[in-house]
């Protein structure tokens, strides 16, 4: 909490520590820690003037947990503990019957689900019941007589659990926070932190502070708020409440809550003071804030705020906004936008809003919770929306509201949609920390949960499973069928910020691309240069390419060899053309030919292939052919006769690829001679999996020497070019001091240097890493991440060493971690010239690189 | 050449530095070269009173290789330099006709071969024509007439070749130097050093002496001797000479050379002048010499000497007869034995000689030119001998005589056995060096090399390629049939030397054993401990074993895997029980499953496979096996999932495993509580393929565990242990400090390490290995000797930062290296407390820690 001097409940916090201390401990308090309660409340009821366990004059209390993070509906909190059968008397004698059964039944409902494990659902379906016999439709409208009978009948409910629901506050107290404390490693928070990355936290702080309640009358009420709007980052304030209600009901989508706006109406004092306080909170913390608040008796008292989570467009339009009000500077406005919201930014949209076959194809409208387009397969619950992960299918999940539980299949879903909730229910408030797209509360939808089905009610459509819908996210709408997407465009303020993203970033960010086409899409996402064309993604693109590649691979002799080389040698040399086209004037960094050959051949029955082949390879016979093809099978491909290893045993193969970048080169330099229109290629070439010196001596002198040849047969024409080197093979990063001399270049291949590292096969790793992760083994895939520990001492290692014998030398990266932000903010740091990555994921790099850059810069000033 | 006074030709010697630069130049001479070469000549014209290319007072020379090292055969020598129709008459003039023209004629035959590859069998083949002509048997007993025949014939030889004999001899002399400079580059030269792991060397040094004549008169001759004999070691005088011959006749096999003893007869002076001459370089190099000699009309001249190439069993004669005589001490003694030495002695011998299937079975009898037993099948080429060893089969290469173009098949060959030559003949040369038994001149064999068949004549055997015999190198006995082997043993000579050994070394030697006897083998060969029992070893060792393994492969979930681990359990302890016993009060290092699972299933076809598992696992179906089979198949099983990953996913595993251990250790304990007879068992438990701490948190904690429940289960007795952890793969030894804060040890898997930080599979490396050992792209294979500078650096690192948070860990290696010596002195270098290795390369291991502890005194002594 802050301390500028709100209205704010006292309180005390049992830190971090001593939940980590108790989880260690096996499940007790730390010694001493109880007794720090103790006197903590001592001051609270001071402030309060009443005490806690004192049945004449009770202390009511609050126990929730102060996670540093915000995990929705993830952590526990327990509201008006310290009700008993007593203090609940006293309380009505206060405050009036039904405000202390409405308070009591609460307690009871929470306490039960969150200490003793009672489904909420069991509490749920009593209260209900008495709405039913007495023909009201929500909590408000029971009276005290029949909250008295919801009473009675949540305590049967423990019983019939087998239970005793303690009528001690202390235990109560106890019990409560130590729940807490356990709800931080159950398994759905766990699960919530490692789908968000979330790691290195020792556990939940705890706050227990003194109850107000906005159940308390007609002028109490508790509502959530957001100093701008979270969705679109307007600089409007934004948010919803509940009239006579706990905050929990706000949250929880049962009552749908009104708009913030109308709280001025109804408590014109309070709805003054929050936007003032609003105003404060967010002055102070520079950033918009999400709070929770809640009016006792017409007098606001805020109850908790932190910086709000956002969708990827509310992202940048805050932190645009904020540098134009001149709130935040340009550096804090890049740190303010995180690599997940541009990813959001960047999705796919729908391709034309106002065509008709899309105005057709509306079926419903809801809440536009979290903004973007999404179109996938109908699920009706989180389990199968998994599996349809798995199986390969977009899924959007469909609720009638979601629940924590629900967390993992919201994390693989395409998008959300729900037919109960607001902007801030659960649902609505996960997808936008995921940036997925999500229409919350959409009343044309009724879920059939048990039968997998769903009504869009109006328009009388049927939804099964597997039904094809699209969902947009920014309007609401919801639409059968699939919707055609399109690709995001970098203008407006997303091109304002990536213009500063630009000028404080060190690190270069280059594309790894195999074709003109993915080029030029780089570029226009910012790429300075290629850091990775993999040659043989070339070799698929046509029938006779890969029948040539074939014809070369079951070649019975270096002659039959050169003969097929030939064949393929215009294909390589076009596409080489287009790409340096594409990149004028930029760096191209070519690898050489990397996979095993068996790679190229089809899959399938042995001896049909062996007649296939044979057939197109003069003077091969179809037993040749098997025999060459046993011979091709490894046992381990990934570490079998592959990269530079190709190019050693069959010069051939380099001669005819080098061959066919200069002959590109010089071609589209002579093509486009004319001063309007000169066209500069800058072939890099890169030796993959070496491993020693020798290897690369070897391979860089036979690229000299084909280069000289062709600028020769070219009139003397020259290119300029570097012959650098993958670090990929654990050894080459040891001996890189050696390596470098002979290489122009490094490029980490990050893919490889960790399944070495590890000893990981990522084709096979699958059978154990999700348990890995699991258990908390390893913190994170370190395919997706970075391992900076191991695999990351071998990159810091070899660059040290290779400038130590070659200062100066470029170093790069081109694995697929060169598009992971927190692995780029490490390649910043141990100094890499420039990362490589997907194309689509170019502008998440630049930003990284900026924010590493700015990081850097704040840490040196201190 | 020494120079301690004795009468050694005057001559000069060009460095190898010069022959390096002669390589790098691209085949040019290094500047100033030559000059330096006419200045020197210049000097010993002097000297000699005659001046090179002088016609009417020549100079004749020799130039020879003066390599570093030994390489018989392999480096060219050209005598009698300098001659020409001109010169050859001024000599003839003053020495005679015959010995003008022989000089001539040797110089013509081995010039074109040297210098212009004209095949030595074309020159052959003309002067045995004449002798067939002339119907004599000896180059000597050819008249003045008929070598003026031989001559011409030889000149036409080089005209049928399209070349010209060159008279100048200045270019003679240019021309020969680059020949032997270029034949340091041969490829028959490249593969020798290779086969003997020689490498770091710069080139060749080259000789160029004034000729001195052993075909001047019948005063005169040639030969090789050595100053002990180098097949057994007797300290006793030992050679072989030709009367009236050059060098080259006495090692090229054509000629029988006379024993050197029969000297005395001939030259007397000359011969006591050389047994002097013999005593004092032994004195000087403190080491057997191998020396060359040439007598020219009775006057004694001394061309080479260097450190005679010896068998095991001379090597190890001679370092103990020479500490008794006191001629060199312990250390050096430890020094003059080479592992490859001792790994003669401990090869196999005959069963036993004396028996009558043994007498009964021998065929012929040559010379014992290299000691030993060898049984294999007959193959005539050395190529055939190379495609056996492929094959897997034993082959013993059967020739007239060998040339340097056989040593890739004598290196392949168990042993050899030839038609033609002494002991001093290229194939008993090649063949001590290496310690392979060798039979040499054996006269009743005749072989048809055409049509690839051999006669033992006198008993009218006919051999065919593939038929088996046995040739004892030892007596010269050729057997036919395959006779019977037994293990060597470590008394006599070879105890005494052993002791000294174990004093003089640091690290301690362990074994890799799976099985009882072979622990005892181990300990009887003197290993400390077993540093690595491959528990999954045990599970192939019958048929109820291995199904119960299969059942547990296929198990459905974790209770029917714990069923079938129920089964297993009994086994394991009872191996444990056994190895525990054998290896009594010694540390036995017990690695826990480490394979992938598929590796346990059988081959063939998967149908068949899994209706049979299906009938002995009771209720699972053919189909679940099928698919459990399909799911273990793994793209990189090396990479996948096996070692720790195992274990941890399936913690069972490691429980049966655990429980196994410790209830052995405690059965067997109790079993042996009398005084007399205890037995104490030392389980280290190694946990595989660790690559984080986290791993080896989680099974040290399990270890632990079950460790404490098997031992309160047997009434609270305990059993000492410890957990370590194999360091195999790269990410381990990156990490080793925080890895080392939770193992008692760490040992290096080498073989595994090796792989991943080459990115080498071993099972593939076949397709590239051999292209990089032949194009020195790797100057070893290694998985044969331990790459120091990448591998090598990760253990150094991974011992150094172990031991950074665990001062004291212990630290050993159980891959492969283990055995090697090289590797091993490495190991000692960088501190390990042990290495482990196969129970028959235990004494070659405690050679090497000796070697490496006596090299680092020698180094800290200066």
């Amino acid at each position: 909490m802050c301390s500028i001097g709100l209205n704010v409940p006292p309180g005390l916090t049992i830190t971090t520590e001593a939940c980590a201390q108790y989880t260690n401990n096996g499940g007790k308090f730390p010694e001493g820690l109880w007794e720090e309660i103790l006197l903590g409340l001592q001051v609270v009821e001071s402030e309060m003037g009443c005490k806690f366990g004192d049945p004449t004059n009770p202390l009511l209390l609050s126990v929730r947990s102060g996670a540093a993070i915000s995990m929705p509906g993830m952590m526990d909190t327990i509201l008006n503990l310290g009700l008993n059968d007593d203090s609940m008397k006293t309380i009505a004698a206060r405050s009036g019957d039904r405000f202390a059964l409405d308070a009591y039944r609460r307690f009871l409902d929470m306490f039960g689900d969150v200490v003793f494990g009672i489904k909420h659902a069991l509490f749920e379906a009593e209260i209900q019941a008495v709405k039913e016999t007495k023909g009201v439709k929500h909590d408000v409208e029971l009276v005290s007589v029949e909250l008295e009978e919801v009473v009675e009948r949540y305590k049967q409910v423990y019983k019939r659990a087998g239970l005793t629901f303690p009528q001690d506050p202390y235990h109560q107290l106890k019990v409560a926070t130590k729940a807490v404390f356990d709800s931080w490693q159950s398994p759905r928070a766990r699960k919530y932190r490692s789908l968000q990355g979330i790691s290195g936290l020792a556990g939940t702080a705890v706050n227990i502070q003194a109850m107000v309640f906005g159940n308390y009358d007609d002028k109490s009420s508790s509502g959530v708020c957001f100093t701008r709007n979270p969705s679109t980052g307007e600089a409007k304030f934004y948010g919803e409440y509940l009239p006579n209600a706990q905050g929990e009901d706000v949250v929880a989508g049962i009552r749908s809550p009104l708009p913030i706006l109308e709280l001025e109406n109804m408590l014109p004092e309070a709805y003054k003071d929050l936007v003032h306080n609003c105003q404060l909170l967010e002055q102070h913390y520079k950033d918009m804030q999400d709070i929770e608040f809640t009016v006792q008796s017409g007098q606001l008292y805020m109850l908790q705020c932190r910086s709000g989570k956002r969708t990827g467009q509310a992202a940048l339009k805050i932190a645009v906004d904020m540098v134009d009000e001149r709130l935040i500077d340009i550096p804090r406005a890049i740190m303010a936008v995180e690599a997940r919201h541009l990813d959001q930014l960047l999705h796919p949209q729908f391709e034309d809003e106002k065509a008709d076959s899309y105005q057709s194809a509306v079926r419903g409208r809801g809440l536009p919770a979290s903004p973007g387009a999404a179109v996938g397969q109908v699920v009706f619950t989180a389990a199968r929306a998994e599996d349809f992960k798995v199986a390969g299918k977009p899924c959007i999940l469909v609720r009638t509201e979601t629940s924590p539980e629900d967390v993992g299949g919201l994390h693989v879903a395409e998008g959300v949609l729900t037919a109960r909730g607001g902007m801030t229910s659960h649902a609505a408030v996960v997808a936008r920390g995921w940036g997925k797209p999500c229409v919350a509360g959409c009343n044309e939808l009724w879920v059939d949960e048990a039968n997998h089905t769903a009504k869009l009610n109006e328009h009388h459509v049927l939804l099964k499973e597997g039904d094809w819908i699209s969902i947009n996210g920014t309007t609401g709408e919801v639409l059968v069928g699939k919707q055609p997407l399109t690709a995001a465009r970098l203008t407006g303020d997303l091109g304002r910020f990536m213009e500063w993203v630009d000028q404080h970033r060190r690190l270069r960010v280059f594309t790894n691309a195999d074709t003109p086409k993915d080029a030029l899409a780089a570029r226009r996402n910012g790429a300075e240069g290629i850091g990775l064309v993999r040659t043989e993604h070339m070799f698929f693109t046509s029938e006779d390419r890969i029948a040539a590649v074939r014809r070369m691979i079951v070649a019975q002799d270096t002659n039959a060899r050169k003969e097929a080389l030939q064949l393929i040698l215009p294909f390589q040399r076009s596409d080489f053309e287009g790409i340096f086209k594409a990149m004028d004037g930029l760096p191209v960094t070519i690898r050489l030919l990397d996979p095993p050959l068996h790679e190229f051949l089809p899959e399938g029955d042995v001896a049909q292939i062996s007649n296939a082949l044979a057939a197109t390879s003069p003077g091969v016979s179809s037993a040749d052919i098997a025999a060459t093809i046993a011979h091709l099978v490894e046992v381990n491909p990934m570490l079998g006769f592959r990269g530079c290893r190709l190019g050693i045993t069959y010069p051939e193969i380099t001669e005819m690829q080098v061959r066919a970048i200069f002959e590109a080169a010089l071609n589209i330099a002579a093509e486009h001679t004319n001063k309007d229109n000169t066209i500069v290629p800058h072939p890099d070439i890169m030796i993959p999996l070496v491993g020693t010196p020798e290897e690369l001596i070897n391979q860089v002198s036979l690229v000299r020497k084909v280069a000289n040849d062709v600028m020769e047969e070219h009139g003397g024409e020259s290119v300029e070019y570097r012959v650098g080197t993958m670090i990929e093979v654990p050894r080459a990063a040891l001996v890189a001091d050696k390596i470098a001399q002979h290489a122009d270049f490094f490029s980490f291949g990050t893919n490889d240097l960790t399944q070495m590292t590890f000893g990981y096969s990522r084709d096979d790793a699958g059978k154990f890493l999700p348990q890995y992760l699991s258990q908390s083994i390893l913190e994170a895939d370190p395919f997706e991440i970075l391992d900076q520990q191991g695999v990351g001492q071998l990159i810091k290692m070899a660059t040290e060493r290779g400038r130590s014998t070659k200062p100066g030398l470029k170093v790069g990266i081109c694995g697929e971690h060169g598009g992971e932000p927190s692995s780029v903010k490490f390649f910043h740091k141990v100094g890499l010239d420039y990362v490589s990555c997907s194309p689509f994921r170019v502008p998440i790099a630049r930003l990284a690189a900026a924010q590493a850059a700015v990081e850097e810069k704040m840490t040196e000033d201190g």
